[in-house]
């Protein structure tokens, strides 16, 4: 049994200790105004990212995407946008525009420069693969924009 | 009588050549499908552009904003990003993001550059003073846009 694998949903402490899934937690943990999620482990709060193949295709296309899934598209983008200001001190916003059929836009950006952005398709059966692939994706944003507020400063203070 | 401004609703033709306004009319003219507006004058498609003060108090704020209206919002941005076009050669993306309250933004992008921005507030009362406001409104933007994507071109072309 690797380390690094979930074996049978338990996750390794060491995915769970990616950066990234740790500001997307403190993101989740911060918005909880009821408390909700307090007694609830990382792992248990995570869960609803991870959605496999298998139940991507369980999920129907058909009406609006229900609010926790978009609440769950923000989250991730604001997570990429906190993570992206720790490291540029950017402050951005993030704006998450969606069709009713679940086609659209989510944006990061400060001053003027888009530090992330993703054409949403088929908004319904947002998430992952798995944690891993979540805590990976959620970097790769944050990288991808710490580079860009670095080599184009002057447009991100705009 | 100045020619510079309407009298009882009487354009002059100088407002009406507006560059900005040319363009916002070819939008208009452009996504009409259904041949609704073949007939109409020039004066009488821009007309629900025109929010005096007065008709804003009396619309109300309360639910969505209506179809039209958000039509209205999204064909003055798509001139926005049109005009720039003409200019640099970019090719843009609009995105609006209202919320049910009428609040959000308006965003038009290239690349990683924001060419255009504004947040809305009450967009159920989205309009101009005047045509000449509305020519010189959508004009400043399609400057700003202008002025950005010569200043920054990599960024645009990202």
């Amino acid at each position: 049994m690797s380390e690094n694998n979930s074996v049978n949903g338990t996750v390794t402490a060491e995915v769970l200790s990616s950066p990234f899934l740790k500001v997307l937690l403190q993101q989740i943990r911060g918005q909880d105004t009821y408390g909700t999620y307090r007694k609830w482990s990382d792992e248990l709060i995570l869960k609803p990212f991870v959605v496999t193949k298998q139940k991507k295709r369980e999920i129907s296309l058909e009406g609006e995407v229900d609010p926790i899934t978009q609440a769950r598209i923000m989250a991730f983008f604001r997570a990429v946008a906190a993570g992206i200001e720790q490291e540029t001190g950017l402050i951005s916003q993030v704006v998450i525009d969606l069709s009713h059929e679940g086609f659209g836009w989510a944006l990061v950006f400060s001053g003027r420069l888009l530090l992330a952005m993703k054409t949403l398709r088929d908004a319904h059966r947002f998430g992952f693969d798995s944690l891993e692939k979540l805590a990976e994706e959620g970097e790769a944003f944050v990288q991808k924009g710490v580079d860009l507020a670095k080599r184009f400063p002057e447009v991100g203070k705009l």
